[in-house]
């Protein structure tokens, strides 16, 4: 039953996941396109659309039913499922993501993150392993990770890429605000906090000349 | 000259922007729509269509002079200009956020960050203010602050943004993973790592069926 869906799409699912599993189940049995369309701001057509791609569908009058819903995403999405990931990098952010718990119930898991500063390998307060960066290729081989997150400074980013994906990574997470080569096969995602702020400060601008 | 973007085209100018900054500018002097476009795997004509948004246009055969071009898009996203912030929620999200002193550079500035915890009220390891969160709504209205950033946990971000709505902030940046409503007139830019972690685990799902 699976389609190929857009990168829009894919984007949204998580957004109504997340939506449904915050209303309180004893009013929610069902629910409608129309629904989550106005609670979220897009259009019903939209959401149709969208869970077109996950659901066999809901009934007229009643909607759909939201636990099956609920469970036909996450099946989707692969939530079930763990990936094992590694992440590169133990500054601030680095550590952040480290110690955030709420990644298991998106089904990544951090098995291990790696410093190129000795004295900040060991284990880190939340009782993963921080280690060299001498080993990371090696471990990702040995442990098969597919998942790599990079939370390095600019001027290294490419490189633990090119580490990542010798270790046989095909999906990397990239924090640092740069450009990254990858090479087929290997999905890149980037969180451009840059990109972000443009959008905010544009709209500041824009109204500050109205 | 300045003509109405798409978002996207938006998004993408702090991307040329750092791409431009990280050449060698010896070597530089000018670049080409096809040369960014080749770096960055975007389309000839789509950098073509970004950049008529903020530049008079390169040269046949010679391109855009980098260094006007690097100066039209700092300009025309406000770089220039300083815009104050604050930040609530001080955990480890938050603490990295605020100690982050890359912001600057492009036009943010923290001026403060707030928690309900009164034991993190003070001042944090970069020398920030901590304030408790009933100060919230004073403080901004009386700095006239305009950008309001979220990394509280999912449960209280609604009540944070409607605080800082009431203290008249105008554009808020939410790192909550949770959807937020706002009133006409501010703008709301979520980063969402659900949806980011979604793409790269439907990536693998999709290799390993392969």
């Amino acid at each position: 039953m699976q389609k190929p869906v857009s990168i829009q799409t894919l984007q949204r699912l998580p957004i109504y996941l997340h939506y449904m599993k915050s209303l309180p189940p004893e009013k929610s049995a069902n629910i409608s396109a129309k629904t989550l369309g106005s609670a979220l701001n897009y259009g019903e057509i939209q959401v149709r659309k969208d869970l077109s791609a996950v659901s066999d569908g809901g009934k007229p009058k009643v909607g759909y039913c939201t636990a099956e819903l609920i469970q036909d995403i996450e099946t989707y999405l692969g939530y079930n499922d763990v990936n094992d990931a590694v992440l590169v990098g133990t500054g601030k952010l680095g550590s952040a993501l480290l110690s955030y718990e709420g990644f298991r119930a998106y089904g990544l898991n951090i098995v291990a993150a790696f410093d190129s500063d000795p004295s900040k390998c060991g284990k880190d307060a939340s009782g993963k392993q921080i280690l060299p960066i001498d080993k990371l290729e090696n471990l990702c081989r040995r442990m098969n990770i597919k998942i790599g997150i990079i939370t390095v400074p600019v001027f290294s980013a490419q490189c633990v890429c090119d580490k990542l994906m010798k270790g046989g990574v095909e999906a990397i997470w990239n924090f640092a605000p740069t450009h990254l080569s990858v090479q087929d096969g290997v999905l890149l995602k980037s969180e451009n906090m840059a990109s972000s702020l443009a959008v905010l400060s544009k709209h500041l601008s824009e109204k500050g000349r109205n």
